[in-house]
C-alpha cells in the first residue's frame, strides 16, 4: 500500500461512474481472473489454475503489505470488478533525484476494452497519483506485440523512447 | 537497502578484483559524477551542478532508507568509484505472481568502458541478486539511443521484447 494515494477515488469513464480502490486479500479471485482474460499474460501462464492460487496470493499480500506498492481494482455501479494495475513508487538518482511512479499490470476486461477505462485509469496515475507521490516520471513497459497498446499510451503522452529487457531466471540459479 | 543482498560482494572483470557495495551518503559526489559522465544522462539535466545537491542528496537518503530499494557502488582495487546501479524488488500478480527485479541507471566510469566491470555486474544481479531476493525476472529499459547497450544485454541473454515508455509529468499538475 503505498500511504499518500487518497483511495478509494472516483473515475468517469464516458457515461459511466467508476471506483477505483486498493485491492484486498478477497479481491484474488477477480484478480486472477483478469491477468487469465488476456491472451498474452495466459500464454506466460496467467491461466487461473487452482494449482497457482498459493503463488498468486503469496504475491497479493506481498503486494498489500509492501510500502511501495499498490495493486489497484476498477470497479464498475454494480461493484463488478473490470480492471486492475500495479503502482510502484521508485525513487532514484537519475534525472536529478527524480522519483518515478512505474505501471505494471494494466489489465482492463476484455469485454469493456476502448471503453475508455483505461485512459480514466491512466490519467488518474499521471494527474493524480504521480503529483501526491511526489513522482515526476510515470514509466511502463508493454510488450511489442501489443500494437493497441502502444497507440494507447502514444496518445494519452508517453514517448516510447525505450526497449524494455526481460530476463528470465532459471530455478538452477 | 534491500536485506537480502550479501553486500558487500566480490566482482571480478577480467584481469581485475572489485568490490560491489551499497552507497552511503558520503558516496554523493562520486554518483553525481557517473551520472554526469554519461552524455544522454547528461543531455537530461545530470551534469552535476552544484545546485542540484540537494535534490540528489533527498533521492540518495530516500534510496538509502527504502527496504525495496538499494543504490550499489563498484569500486577498483584502489578504492576509486567506477560504476553504480540501482535495484528494485517489485513484487506482482502477473507470471504466476513473479516478483521481478527492476535494475536502472546502470553506470560505468566512461574511462573504463568495454573492461567487463557491466557484464560483471549483470551477471551478480542475474546469478546472485535474483535468487536471494526471490526474483524470477530481471528487467530493465534503456534509452533507444544505447544501441551499443542493446548488444551487451542480449549477448548476457536478456530479450528486448518490450517498449518502455515514459511520461514527464509536469509542475502544474
Amino acid at each position: 500500500m503505498i500511504a499518500a494515494l487518497e483511495l478509494p477515488a472516483t473515475l468517469t469513464a464516458r457515461e459511466q461512474t467508476l471506483v477505483l480502490r486498493g485491492a484486498g486479500l478477497g479481491d484474488l479471485d477477480a484478480l486472477m481472473a483478469l491477468l487469465a482474460d488476456d491472451p498474452i499474460s495466459a500464454a506466460r501462464g496467467d491461466q487461473a489454475q487452482e494449482s497457482d492460487l498459493p503463488a498468486y496470493e503469496r504475491a497479493l499480500a506481498d503486494l498489500i503489505g509492501d510500502p511501495s506498492n499498490e495493486i489497484l481494482l476498477v470497479e464498475d455501479a454494480a461493484g463488478a470488478v473490470i480492471a486492475t494495475m500495479q503502482l510502484t513508487r521508485i525513487p532514484g538518482m537519475a534525472r536529478r533525484g527524480s522519483t518515478r511512479l512505474l505501471v505494471e499490470a494494466v489489465r482492463v476486461s476484455s469485454a469493456l476494452r476502448s471503453g475508455g477505462v483505461g485512459s480514466a485509469m491512466m490519467r488518474w496515475v499521471t494527474d493524480v497519483a504521480a503529483p501526491v507521490t511526489g513522482s515526476s516520471i510515470v514509466q511502463l513497459t508493454s510488450d511489442e506485440a501489443r500494437v493497441d497498446a502502444h497507440r494507447f499510451y502514444e496518445r494519452l503522452g508517453f514517448v516510447g523512447s525505450h526497449r524494455g529487457f526481460k530476463y528470465a531466471v532459471t530455478a538452477a540459479n
